[in-house]
Formats: C-alpha cells, structure tokens, sequence
C-alpha cells in the first residue's frame, strides 16, 4: 500500500464538520479564519513523542485522543474557548490502518469540543504529533498562573495521580480490576474546557497539571510571587487505587503527572458550588506568603514527599 | 551539562522584541493576543525532520533559519503579514551550543519580520522542529490557489532549481565555487513576504513551491480548475548552475523542490512592473482550459521533463 501524503490527508483529515468562523480550511497554503475584536486569541501547542510521552505501540485512537486533549488542556487553563486546531504528524510509514484509527480518535474528542481541523503537516519521520490549539476568550478577562493571592484558597479539579498509575500499569502491562480505568486516565484526559470557562470570573489564577501537581504548584507559586500549603490529607483519593500503598499514592498524586486537571486558587469567600459540574473539585491547600515556599503537610505537621516532578529533560 | 527544559526556555527562547499585540507570551499555559475584527486571521504549519527534509549534522542555526522560513513562505502565498510564531521542538538531549544556535537562526529571521515567539514546546525526542506562524490579512481580499482564470498569466519569483541543486551539493559534499551560494538557498530560503503582500490585490492565485515546480503548478491547476502551458525556454536561468547539463538543470528546476518561492497567476493586463522590488519575477507560461491539463512546451513543442515532484512518502 502507497499513500501519497496528499491522498492521506483528503481520505482521513478533510472531511469533517465545517465551523462558520473558518473561512479557508485544509488544502491551500494556509488556513484563514475570521478574526474578532471582542475576543482575545489563545493558542497553544504541544508535542507528544512515542516512548517518552506515550509508550510505543499505544493504539492509534489513543494518540489521536490524547494528543489533543493536552492541547485543549491549556487552552482550558486560560479559561478560553477552543475553535480550533493544526495539526503536524510525523509518522515512519503511510499506514493507512493507523491513520485512520489515529484520526477517529482525534475527531471524537475534537467534535466533541467543535474543534475544526484548519490544516498542518503530514510527514515521514519518527512518531511525533503536535498539534497547535486555538481558541477565544472574553477580552475582559482570561486566566494566568499569575494572579494568586495570599489568603487564596487552592483547589484542584478531579483526580490526580491516576493517570501515573495508569501509566504504570501500561508500563507493567497491569491487567488487574482497575487498571483498565487507570489506564484510560493516562491515554484519554479529559481537558476541564468547561469548568476553565466557569473559572474565568471566578479564580485568581489557575494552570493545568502536565508535569505533576507538586511541580506544578511551584511554577504557579513562582508566576503569582506567593506561596503555598498544600495540606495532603485533603488531596482526593482515588477508589481505584484503594489497593496502593499510601505512600505511593501519595507519590502518584503529588509527582506523577499526566493528570490534566486544573489547578487553580481563589478567594476564600468565592462561591464554588455547583461549577464543576461534570468533575469533582477540591480544596487541597492555602496560598501564603512567598518566603514561606511551597510546603506539603501531612497530620498537621510539615511533609516531604517522595519522588519529583516531570521534566522531559531529566527523567 | 544538564538543562531543564524550563532553562532552555528561559535562556534562549524568552527574551526577543515584544510585539504590542502579544499580551501574554511564552511561560503560561497558552500564549493570549489581541483579536481583530478587521482583518481575517491567517495560520499555517509546517515541520521539517532531519533526514527528511534536511541533511543529518546541518548546521543549527541553518535549522531554525529554514524551520522558519518555510512557514512564513506560506503566509507569503496567502498574502498575509506574519506576526507570531509557535515552535515545538523536539532534540534527542539538551545540547546547549546546538540550541543557542538553532535559536539564533531563528530569531535572525523572525527579527527581520518583527515575528514574535509566543510559546510552543520543547520535548526529548528525535529532531523535528515545527513551527506555527500566524498573521493577518486584509479581510476584502487574501490570496488561494483557486483563483486562476483562462489566459491568466504564469509568474514565478526568483530561480526555481538553485535549492534542490543546493540540496545536491550538500549531499555530495560539494565544494566547487557557486556550491556555497546554492546550498544557501536550500538551507536558507527567503520567504517572498513582501511579494506576497504586494501581489494581495493583483494576482489571481498563488502559493509557495516547496514540492517541485510542476508538481505545485498541478496543484494549482487542480484548486483553479485550470489547466497550464509552462514554457520551459522562459524559465529563469540560475548563473551559478552555468556548468550544469541543460536536461539536469530543467529537472532541478520542474522536479526539485525546496524552493519556496511564488507561483502566482495575473490577468494578462495586470501591471507587474516594480512589484518585486526584492526578487525577479518572470512569466513562464499561461493559464488555458482544464481539458488541456498542464503541459509543458519547449522550443514550441511539446516537452516532458525528467524527474518528479517531492511527496514525502514517495520518494
């Protein structure tokens, strides 16, 4: 089988439902979209490489899946609206079977959102896909891992932790009662884009965790100039690792990465209830004063954890 | 040496000219932009991987030069302004002096057309660099390739060939006089920005060559629905390919590739005179009937070249 870059882009890529606000899509030399004054532009862009963010041999859907979901991720955490997004994917060989199941995955989640593919690259090389997310939100304002005050409360969104265990059991090939649900927490994120909109009024700051909440934590303290405790009896637990060592679950929540829940802080008198409908939200923490740094406690009395944060650099 | 990839960032992507209309750039989870209403937003993106698209071992700051440049030959063809730019950057380990040169090739262009980095990603990985331009065009009118019309004339800038013997001359290693100056317009293509803009409202379709001459005009043609008469004797002559057989110097010039240069159309009255005050442009042939295909004439007769188009998973 011989697919020239051209037919793989118009069998799997160009068909797909068409935004109004997308006036020139896939097939020229770039794409052109209305712009909009009562709006600002957000974009953001993130790369995933097979064996270092995703194991080898992950099935095409979940690529697809998860490729756009830590884009729409980000997009979530400035509390903006994806439309949106390019794509670059660099693959060894024109597989038809895996492009196809590639493109399913990244249109489930991408019509979900009414995310329209605009265009990008389709090249030969080893599997790296990255894909470039844009959207809009109120000019009035967005949110930034900068406006954290002292005094604000700290909350994270769903779970996390399980998607380091998810990508363990992978890693393990963990085929025990949970792992199948631990896995998919790894493989298929679910991006906040929803309770990222609702925050937009309401949180002081706020950023998505990608590189584990304790890492995090502390890119957010150091943008806001404050810091924080981070009371990890607070720290949700998750059922399906009920059979884990606290330690290491511990581990899992406080390094592990991957999570794609929000992190984000507001004032201690913000009314919360009901925001995150469709995810669970909970305050693990107080911002305090920047001297004080980013400090865990546990009982009551100060905790250091285990293990450390991603960097794709130093693992 | 070990750098993180929140170090690399910081030292050699972070600071460069900030644009006023970049309200939030690298460091946050998503770059925020002012919108605007009177003009249509225009992206495009393009990756190139080592091996692929250029020689292993090519020079870094050559990279990030060409990384960039082949993205904003395509807001060049739309005729659109570039503004920003979104990078992710894959190297397989945090080579300091690659990095500072890669980035300083980069900015050496991005600096000549006030392009702002505005975020993107920097992973572990094998090398492939993509880059995300984005820009503005007029809202009355932007440039596609689907606008040629019957007796429309053919126009090309500059000299389609140099870049794909350059490409030959870095693959033999060669060093004879004018190799320098060809290996320079493959490694170093000048995007046709300031044609682009110029020719916004008097060219009736363009696009960049980046896949071979003939092949990119079939495109054209095919988003026209058009066919051509390329006249191979009016084919601009490249004084550094003196020495070069004519039958290998037409294949460079129909088949190479890498060129990035415009291919546009104009009615035959439209006034080009002064338009390329940066580059030559010459009229290579006319826009006929779809039936007719797209042919190619020398010495009045009909003319098939040698060699082929550049389809990245046909070679």
């Amino acid at each position: 089988m011989s697919l020239s870059e051209f037919d793989i882009i118009a069998k799997y890529f160009a068909t797909q439902t068409a935004r109004e606000d997308v006036r020139l899509g896939i097939g020229d030399d770039a794409a052109v979209l209305d712009g909009r004054s009562d709006r600002k532009l957000v974009l953001a862009m993130d790369t995933i490489v097979e064996g270092v963010h995703f194991p080898a041999r992950t099935d095409a859907p979940d690529v697809g899946y998860r490729a756009l979901a830590v884009n729409l991720s980000d997009l979530a955490a400035m509390g903006a609206e994806p439309s949106w997004m390019s794509l670059s994917l660099s693959i060894p060989r024109a597989d038809e079977q895996w492009i196809e199941g590639f493109a399913q995955g990244l249109f489930e989640l991408a019509s979900e959102h009414r995310v329209q593919l605009i265009g990008g690259d389709t090249v030969r090389g080893p599997l790296v896909v990255t894909i470039q997310v844009g959207g809009w939100v109120e000019s009035d304002r967005w949110l930034t891992r900068a406006g954290a005050k002292i005094g604000d409360a700290l909350f994270v969104s769903g779970v996390p932790g399980e998607a380091a265990a998810g990508l363990q059991a992978l890693q393990d090939g963990s085929t025990v009662q949970w792992a199948d649900i631990l896995k998919q927490r790894f493989l298929r994120p679910t991006p906040r884009v929803h309770l990222g909109r609702a925050l937009r009024t309401i949180a002081s700051s706020a950023m998505d965790i990608s590189d584990g909440l304790l890492t995090d934590l502390r890119k957010l303290c150091a943008a806001s100039q404050c810091g924080a405790i981070l009371d990890v009896d607070r720290l949700p637990i998750s059922s399906a690792l009920g059979s884990v060592p606290e330690d290491k679950r511990l581990e899992y929540a406080l390094a592990g990465g991957d999570d794609y829940e929000l992190l984000f802080t507001a004032p201690p008198d913000a009314v919360l209830s009901g925001i995150g409908a469709d995810v669970a939200i909970t305050q693990i923490g107080t911002i305090v004063e920047s001297r004080k740094g980013v400090r865990c406690v546990r009982n009551g009395t100060a905790f250091t954890p285990s293990g450390r944060g991603w960097d794709h650099f130093n693992e």
